[in-house]
Protein backbone atom coordinates (compact mmCIF):
# COMPACT_ATOMS: atom_id res chain seq x y z
CA UNK A 1 0.00 0.00 0.00
CA UNK A 2 0.71 3.76 -0.70
CA UNK A 3 1.00 5.45 2.64
CA UNK A 4 1.12 9.10 3.09
CA UNK A 5 5.46 9.97 3.29
CA UNK A 6 3.94 13.79 4.89
CA UNK A 7 2.44 11.52 7.54
CA UNK A 8 5.85 9.30 8.71
CA UNK A 9 7.81 12.50 8.49
CA UNK A 10 5.14 13.82 10.95
CA UNK A 11 5.26 11.01 13.02
CA UNK A 12 9.44 10.95 12.97
CA UNK A 13 9.27 15.06 14.03
CA UNK A 14 6.56 14.62 17.17
CA UNK A 15 9.12 11.92 18.54
CA UNK A 16 11.37 14.82 19.78
CA UNK A 17 8.68 15.16 22.23
CA UNK A 18 9.45 14.29 25.39
CA UNK A 19 7.93 10.57 27.00
CA UNK A 20 6.60 10.32 23.04
CA UNK A 21 7.73 7.19 21.47
CA UNK A 22 6.50 6.16 17.88
CA UNK A 23 3.52 4.74 19.06
CA UNK A 24 2.12 7.33 20.47
CA UNK A 25 3.62 9.68 18.01
CA UNK A 26 1.56 7.71 15.77
CA UNK A 27 -1.66 8.37 17.45
CA UNK A 28 -0.82 11.86 17.55
CA UNK A 29 -0.49 12.16 13.93
CA UNK A 30 -3.51 10.85 13.19
CA UNK A 31 -5.26 12.49 15.52
CA UNK A 32 -4.02 15.99 13.86
CA UNK A 33 -5.12 14.63 10.89
CA UNK A 34 -8.85 14.79 12.30
CA UNK A 35 -8.02 18.30 14.01
CA UNK A 36 -9.47 21.55 12.79
CA UNK A 37 -6.93 22.87 10.56
CA UNK A 38 -6.69 26.27 12.15
CA UNK A 39 -5.72 24.58 14.97
CA UNK A 40 -2.88 22.65 13.65
CA UNK A 41 -1.83 25.81 11.76
CA UNK A 42 -1.58 27.48 15.06
CA UNK A 43 0.61 24.96 17.11
CA UNK A 44 2.84 24.99 13.84
CA UNK A 45 3.06 28.67 14.07
CA UNK A 46 4.04 28.76 17.72
CA UNK A 47 6.41 26.38 17.47
CA UNK A 48 8.14 28.97 15.06
CA UNK A 49 7.92 31.43 17.27
CA UNK A 50 9.73 30.41 20.31
CA UNK A 51 12.64 29.40 18.04
CA UNK A 52 12.55 33.44 15.88
CA UNK A 53 11.14 35.07 19.40
CA UNK A 54 11.79 33.77 22.74
CA UNK A 55 15.28 33.99 24.53
CA UNK A 56 16.46 34.38 28.42
CA UNK A 57 16.51 37.05 30.91
CA UNK A 58 20.22 37.88 30.84
CA UNK A 59 19.78 38.47 34.55
CA UNK A 60 17.31 35.79 36.00
CA UNK A 61 17.47 33.71 32.89
CA UNK A 62 13.85 33.11 32.15
CA UNK A 63 12.51 32.55 28.94
CA UNK A 64 11.08 36.11 27.62
CA UNK A 65 9.78 37.23 24.25
CA UNK A 66 12.12 39.23 21.60
CA UNK A 67 10.29 43.36 22.82
CA UNK A 68 11.23 42.27 26.88
CA UNK A 69 14.56 41.07 26.09
CA UNK A 70 15.58 44.40 23.63
CA UNK A 71 14.28 45.95 26.56
CA UNK A 72 16.43 43.89 29.16
CA UNK A 73 19.60 43.92 27.07
CA UNK A 74 19.18 48.00 27.03
CA UNK A 75 19.20 48.45 30.61
CA UNK A 76 20.88 46.84 34.14
CA UNK A 77 17.59 47.62 35.48
CA UNK A 78 15.75 43.85 36.32
CA UNK A 79 12.73 44.24 34.23
CA UNK A 80 10.98 40.88 35.17
CA UNK A 81 10.58 41.95 38.59
CA UNK A 82 6.94 43.16 39.29
CA UNK A 83 6.96 46.06 41.37
CA UNK A 84 7.12 45.81 44.98
CA UNK A 85 9.05 42.69 44.65
CA UNK A 86 12.52 42.11 46.94
CA UNK A 87 15.88 42.35 44.89
CA UNK A 88 17.96 41.72 48.00
CA UNK A 89 16.66 38.05 47.98
CA UNK A 90 17.28 35.41 45.15
CA UNK A 91 15.92 32.15 44.51
CA UNK A 92 18.56 29.37 42.61
CA UNK A 93 16.66 26.92 40.48
CA UNK A 94 18.75 24.36 38.41
CA UNK A 95 16.01 25.40 35.28
CA UNK A 96 13.77 28.33 34.08
CA UNK A 97 10.93 25.94 34.34
CA UNK A 98 11.20 25.37 38.22
CA UNK A 99 11.19 29.06 38.18
CA UNK A 100 8.01 28.72 36.66
CA UNK A 101 6.49 26.42 39.23
CA UNK A 102 7.66 28.02 42.51
CA UNK A 103 5.91 30.87 41.22
CA UNK A 104 3.17 29.47 40.40
CA UNK A 105 2.72 27.75 43.86
CA UNK A 106 4.45 29.45 46.52
CA UNK A 107 4.25 33.19 47.40
CA UNK A 108 7.81 33.87 47.26
CA UNK A 109 8.42 37.73 46.75
CA UNK A 110 12.28 37.89 45.82
CA UNK A 111 14.04 37.84 42.61
CA UNK A 112 15.47 34.45 40.68
CA UNK A 113 18.49 33.35 38.97
CA UNK A 114 18.12 30.13 36.45
CA UNK A 115 21.39 27.99 36.24
CA UNK A 116 21.50 25.96 32.76
CA UNK A 117 22.01 22.25 34.64
CA UNK A 118 23.95 21.53 37.44
CA UNK A 119 27.73 20.73 38.04
CA UNK A 120 28.94 17.52 36.52
CA UNK A 121 32.67 17.22 36.51
CA UNK A 122 32.41 13.33 35.12
CA UNK A 123 30.25 15.16 32.14
CA UNK A 124 32.72 18.37 31.67
CA UNK A 125 30.34 20.43 33.24
CA UNK A 126 31.68 22.81 35.42
CA UNK A 127 30.47 26.24 37.27
CA UNK A 128 31.01 28.54 34.06
CA UNK A 129 28.83 26.15 32.10
CA UNK A 130 25.95 26.50 34.23
CA UNK A 131 26.43 30.05 34.77
CA UNK A 132 27.82 30.73 37.74
CA UNK A 133 29.89 33.02 36.38
CA UNK A 134 27.00 35.35 35.48
CA UNK A 135 25.72 34.71 39.05
CA UNK A 136 29.12 36.12 40.56
CA UNK A 137 28.85 39.86 38.23
CA UNK A 138 25.63 39.69 39.87
CA UNK A 139 26.45 38.99 43.39
CA UNK A 140 29.72 41.24 43.34
CA UNK A 141 27.11 43.78 42.62
CA UNK A 142 26.26 44.26 46.56
CA UNK A 143 22.68 44.26 45.85
CA UNK A 144 22.09 40.38 46.94
CA UNK A 145 22.12 40.19 51.02
CA UNK A 146 20.23 36.45 51.12
CA UNK A 147 20.29 33.77 48.66
CA UNK A 148 17.46 30.38 48.89
CA UNK A 149 19.35 27.39 46.77
CA UNK A 150 16.11 25.45 45.25
CA UNK A 151 18.25 22.88 43.24
CA UNK A 152 17.24 19.28 43.30
CA UNK A 153 17.93 16.55 46.09
CA UNK A 154 20.04 14.38 43.22
CA UNK A 155 23.94 14.34 43.85
CA UNK A 156 24.70 17.01 41.03
CA UNK A 157 21.95 19.59 42.60
CA UNK A 158 23.24 18.88 46.07
CA UNK A 159 26.95 19.48 44.50
CA UNK A 160 25.74 22.63 43.13
CA UNK A 161 24.19 23.75 46.08
CA UNK A 162 27.09 23.09 47.92
CA UNK A 163 29.67 25.23 45.42
CA UNK A 164 27.02 28.07 45.57
CA UNK A 165 27.43 28.08 49.47
CA UNK A 166 31.26 28.20 49.52
CA UNK A 167 30.59 30.69 47.00
CA UNK A 168 28.56 33.01 48.85
CA UNK A 169 31.12 33.01 51.91
CA UNK A 170 32.98 35.37 49.71
CA UNK A 171 30.34 38.07 49.51
CA UNK A 172 29.32 37.36 53.18
CA UNK A 173 25.51 36.80 51.78
CA UNK A 174 22.92 34.54 53.89
CA UNK A 175 22.46 31.22 52.07
CA UNK A 176 19.74 28.70 52.86
CA UNK A 177 18.78 25.49 51.19
CA UNK A 178 14.66 24.61 50.67
CA UNK A 179 13.65 22.23 52.78
CA UNK A 180 13.31 18.65 52.32
CA UNK A 181 11.34 15.68 53.84
CA UNK A 182 7.77 14.37 53.48
CA UNK A 183 5.60 15.78 51.38
CA UNK A 184 2.55 17.48 52.98
CA UNK A 185 -0.95 15.16 52.22
CA UNK A 186 1.72 12.66 51.44
CA UNK A 187 1.47 8.57 53.15
CA UNK A 188 4.36 7.92 54.97
CA UNK A 189 3.57 4.60 54.45
CA UNK A 190 4.28 4.93 50.56
CA UNK A 191 7.64 7.03 50.53
CA UNK A 192 11.07 6.12 49.30
CA UNK A 193 13.83 5.29 51.75
CA UNK A 194 15.84 8.30 51.09
CA UNK A 195 13.14 10.70 51.82
CA UNK A 196 11.89 9.11 55.02
CA UNK A 197 15.84 8.80 55.87
CA UNK A 198 16.76 12.59 55.58
CA UNK A 199 12.88 13.55 57.06
CA UNK A 200 14.36 11.42 60.31
CA UNK A 201 17.73 13.03 60.63
CA UNK A 202 16.40 16.50 59.95
CA UNK A 203 13.65 16.23 62.35
CA UNK A 204 12.95 19.84 64.08
CA UNK A 205 11.96 19.89 68.09
CA UNK A 206 8.18 21.63 68.76
CA UNK B 1 7.35 38.04 37.12
CA UNK B 2 6.89 38.57 33.53
CA UNK B 3 6.88 35.03 31.33
CA UNK B 4 7.25 34.92 27.69
CA UNK B 5 3.30 34.90 26.20
CA UNK B 6 4.81 32.99 23.20
CA UNK B 7 5.86 30.62 25.64
CA UNK B 8 2.75 30.36 26.48
CA UNK B 9 0.98 30.07 23.89
CA UNK B 10 2.93 27.30 22.47
CA UNK B 11 1.65 25.51 25.95
CA UNK B 12 -1.95 26.28 24.76
CA UNK B 13 -1.54 24.71 21.55
CA UNK B 14 -0.03 21.68 22.42
CA UNK B 15 -3.05 20.76 24.46
CA UNK B 16 -4.78 19.89 20.98
CA UNK B 17 -2.58 16.76 21.06
CA UNK B 18 -4.53 13.40 22.67
CA UNK B 19 -3.42 12.41 26.15
CA UNK B 20 -1.74 16.05 26.36
CA UNK B 21 -2.63 17.96 29.38
CA UNK B 22 -1.77 21.57 30.80
CA UNK B 23 1.28 19.58 32.87
CA UNK B 24 2.64 17.39 29.93
CA UNK B 25 2.13 20.68 27.90
CA UNK B 26 4.03 22.47 29.87
CA UNK B 27 6.87 19.82 29.88
CA UNK B 28 6.80 19.44 26.13
CA UNK B 29 7.21 23.18 25.79
CA UNK B 30 10.18 23.93 28.14
CA UNK B 31 11.88 20.64 26.52
CA UNK B 32 11.32 22.05 22.99
CA UNK B 33 12.84 25.56 24.19
CA UNK B 34 16.48 23.32 25.00
CA UNK B 35 15.87 21.30 21.80
CA UNK B 36 18.12 21.78 18.18
CA UNK B 37 16.11 25.09 16.48
CA UNK B 38 16.38 23.21 13.55
CA UNK B 39 14.58 19.97 14.80
CA UNK B 40 12.00 22.39 16.11
CA UNK B 41 11.54 24.12 12.81
CA UNK B 42 10.97 20.51 11.09
CA UNK B 43 8.40 20.06 13.48
CA UNK B 44 6.61 22.97 12.83
CA UNK B 45 6.96 22.49 9.25
CA UNK B 46 5.58 18.90 8.74
CA UNK B 47 2.58 20.55 10.85
CA UNK B 48 2.29 22.73 8.13
CA UNK B 49 2.34 19.75 5.41
CA UNK B 50 -0.21 17.74 6.64
CA UNK B 51 -2.13 20.60 6.62
CA UNK B 52 -1.58 21.80 2.76
CA UNK B 53 -0.24 18.28 1.71
CA UNK B 54 -2.27 15.55 2.53
CA UNK B 55 -5.63 14.57 1.40
CA UNK B 56 -7.40 10.82 1.72
CA UNK B 57 -7.51 8.71 -1.17
CA UNK B 58 -11.33 9.00 -2.88
CA UNK B 59 -11.39 4.81 -2.75
CA UNK B 60 -9.97 3.15 0.10
CA UNK B 61 -9.71 6.70 2.52
CA UNK B 62 -6.10 6.29 3.83
CA UNK B 63 -4.10 9.46 3.24
CA UNK B 64 -2.11 10.39 0.60
CA UNK B 65 0.40 12.90 -0.53
CA UNK B 66 -0.65 15.74 -2.58
CA UNK B 67 0.67 14.63 -6.05
CA UNK B 68 -0.72 10.78 -5.34
CA UNK B 69 -4.22 12.23 -4.38
CA UNK B 70 -3.64 13.96 -7.76
CA UNK B 71 -2.56 11.01 -9.85
CA UNK B 72 -6.12 9.28 -8.25
CA UNK B 73 -8.47 11.57 -9.14
CA UNK B 74 -7.43 11.97 -12.36
CA UNK B 75 -8.05 7.56 -12.73
CA UNK B 76 -10.25 4.92 -11.36
CA UNK B 77 -7.10 2.42 -11.21
CA UNK B 78 -7.07 2.49 -7.34
CA UNK B 79 -3.60 3.29 -7.30
CA UNK B 80 -2.54 2.63 -3.43
CA UNK B 81 -2.57 -0.75 -4.75
CA UNK B 82 0.45 -2.36 -5.02
CA UNK B 83 1.38 -5.11 -8.20
CA UNK B 84 -0.54 -8.08 -7.38
CA UNK B 85 -2.79 -7.27 -4.46
CA UNK B 86 -6.23 -8.95 -4.80
CA UNK B 87 -8.84 -6.21 -5.36
CA UNK B 88 -11.56 -8.48 -5.21
CA UNK B 89 -11.14 -8.42 -1.09
CA UNK B 90 -12.06 -5.60 0.79
CA UNK B 91 -11.34 -5.05 3.93
CA UNK B 92 -13.35 -2.38 6.04
CA UNK B 93 -11.80 -0.19 8.65
CA UNK B 94 -13.10 2.50 11.31
CA UNK B 95 -10.56 4.64 10.40
CA UNK B 96 -7.22 5.22 7.82
CA UNK B 97 -4.78 4.56 11.04
CA UNK B 98 -6.87 1.04 11.30
CA UNK B 99 -5.52 0.27 8.02
CA UNK B 100 -1.74 1.21 8.63
CA UNK B 101 -2.06 -0.86 11.86
CA UNK B 102 -3.50 -4.41 9.62
CA UNK B 103 -0.75 -3.40 7.02
CA UNK B 104 2.10 -3.52 9.27
CA UNK B 105 0.92 -6.47 11.66
CA UNK B 106 -0.86 -9.15 9.20
CA UNK B 107 0.47 -10.40 5.57
CA UNK B 108 -3.37 -9.13 4.20
CA UNK B 109 -3.35 -9.04 0.81
CA UNK B 110 -6.39 -7.37 -0.43
CA UNK B 111 -8.02 -4.04 -0.53
CA UNK B 112 -9.29 -1.67 1.55
CA UNK B 113 -11.90 0.86 2.59
CA UNK B 114 -11.73 3.02 5.25
CA UNK B 115 -14.94 4.45 7.05
CA UNK B 116 -15.09 7.54 8.69
CA UNK B 117 -15.75 6.29 12.47
CA UNK B 118 -19.01 4.34 12.96
CA UNK B 119 -23.09 4.85 12.64
CA UNK B 120 -24.41 6.49 15.54
CA UNK B 121 -27.85 7.30 15.62
CA UNK B 122 -27.97 8.50 18.87
CA UNK B 123 -25.63 10.99 17.25
CA UNK B 124 -27.02 11.82 14.11
CA UNK B 125 -24.73 9.84 12.53
CA UNK B 126 -26.45 7.87 9.59
CA UNK B 127 -24.67 5.41 7.25
CA UNK B 128 -23.89 8.06 4.32
CA UNK B 129 -22.05 10.52 6.71
CA UNK B 130 -19.36 7.54 7.59
CA UNK B 131 -18.92 6.90 3.67
CA UNK B 132 -20.71 3.78 3.18
CA UNK B 133 -23.17 5.82 0.33
CA UNK B 134 -19.54 5.70 -1.44
CA UNK B 135 -18.75 2.24 -0.35
CA UNK B 136 -21.64 0.86 -2.11
CA UNK B 137 -20.79 3.03 -5.50
CA UNK B 138 -17.73 0.80 -5.28
CA UNK B 139 -19.95 -2.38 -4.60
CA UNK B 140 -21.87 -1.57 -7.30
CA UNK B 141 -19.50 -1.96 -9.83
CA UNK B 142 -19.35 -5.52 -9.53
CA UNK B 143 -15.15 -6.30 -8.76
CA UNK B 144 -15.49 -6.56 -5.08
CA UNK B 145 -16.16 -10.65 -4.18
CA UNK B 146 -15.44 -10.68 -0.86
CA UNK B 147 -15.72 -8.19 2.21
CA UNK B 148 -13.51 -8.59 5.47
CA UNK B 149 -15.49 -6.43 8.35
CA UNK B 150 -12.79 -5.10 10.60
CA UNK B 151 -14.66 -2.61 12.47
CA UNK B 152 -13.87 -2.51 16.48
CA UNK B 153 -16.09 -4.88 18.98
CA UNK B 154 -17.52 -1.62 20.64
CA UNK B 155 -21.59 -1.09 20.10
CA UNK B 156 -21.08 1.06 17.16
CA UNK B 157 -18.71 -1.16 15.84
CA UNK B 158 -20.90 -3.66 15.97
CA UNK B 159 -23.62 -1.96 14.70
CA UNK B 160 -21.77 -1.00 11.56
CA UNK B 161 -20.61 -4.42 10.79
CA UNK B 162 -23.79 -5.19 11.12
CA UNK B 163 -25.65 -2.50 8.71
CA UNK B 164 -22.33 -3.30 5.79
CA UNK B 165 -23.13 -7.07 6.61
CA UNK B 166 -26.80 -6.66 5.00
CA UNK B 167 -26.07 -4.27 2.68
CA UNK B 168 -23.55 -7.30 0.84
CA UNK B 169 -26.45 -10.24 0.72
CA UNK B 170 -27.93 -6.99 -1.81
CA UNK B 171 -24.78 -7.11 -4.07
CA UNK B 172 -24.18 -11.36 -3.50
CA UNK B 173 -21.22 -10.77 -2.10
CA UNK B 174 -19.12 -12.86 0.84
CA UNK B 175 -18.67 -11.07 4.36
CA UNK B 176 -17.06 -11.93 7.31
CA UNK B 177 -15.76 -10.94 10.39
CA UNK B 178 -12.49 -10.66 12.29
CA UNK B 179 -12.21 -12.87 15.11
CA UNK B 180 -12.57 -11.88 18.42
CA UNK B 181 -11.51 -14.24 21.78
CA UNK B 182 -8.88 -14.34 23.51
CA UNK B 183 -5.32 -12.63 22.26
CA UNK B 184 -2.43 -14.51 21.76
CA UNK B 185 0.09 -14.76 24.35
CA UNK B 186 -2.54 -12.78 26.91
CA UNK B 187 -2.78 -14.37 30.26
CA UNK B 188 -6.64 -15.63 30.81
CA UNK B 189 -6.36 -15.02 34.51
CA UNK B 190 -6.09 -10.82 33.63
CA UNK B 191 -8.75 -10.46 30.74
CA UNK B 192 -12.02 -8.70 30.93
CA UNK B 193 -15.32 -10.64 31.59
CA UNK B 194 -16.32 -9.20 28.37
CA UNK B 195 -13.62 -10.82 26.37
CA UNK B 196 -13.36 -13.90 28.38
CA UNK B 197 -17.52 -14.72 27.74
CA UNK B 198 -17.12 -14.09 24.13
CA UNK B 199 -14.31 -16.70 23.82
CA UNK B 200 -16.51 -18.82 25.24
CA UNK B 201 -19.25 -18.62 23.35
CA UNK B 202 -17.13 -18.40 20.16
CA UNK B 203 -15.28 -21.65 21.42
CA UNK B 204 -14.24 -23.84 17.90
CA UNK B 205 -14.23 -27.62 17.70
CA UNK B 206 -10.51 -29.19 17.39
Amino acid sequence: MKFSKNLNNLIDSLSILPGVGKKTAERMAYKLLRTNKEKVQNLSDQLNKIITDVSRCKICGIYLDREDAELQNATDKHLCLDDGRDESVVCITESPSDIYVIENNTNYNGDYFSLSGNISPLDGIGPDEIGIDRLRVRLAKGIVKEIILATNTTIEGEATAHYIGELCKDYDIKVSRIAFGVPLNGEIGYLDSDTLSHAFQARKEI
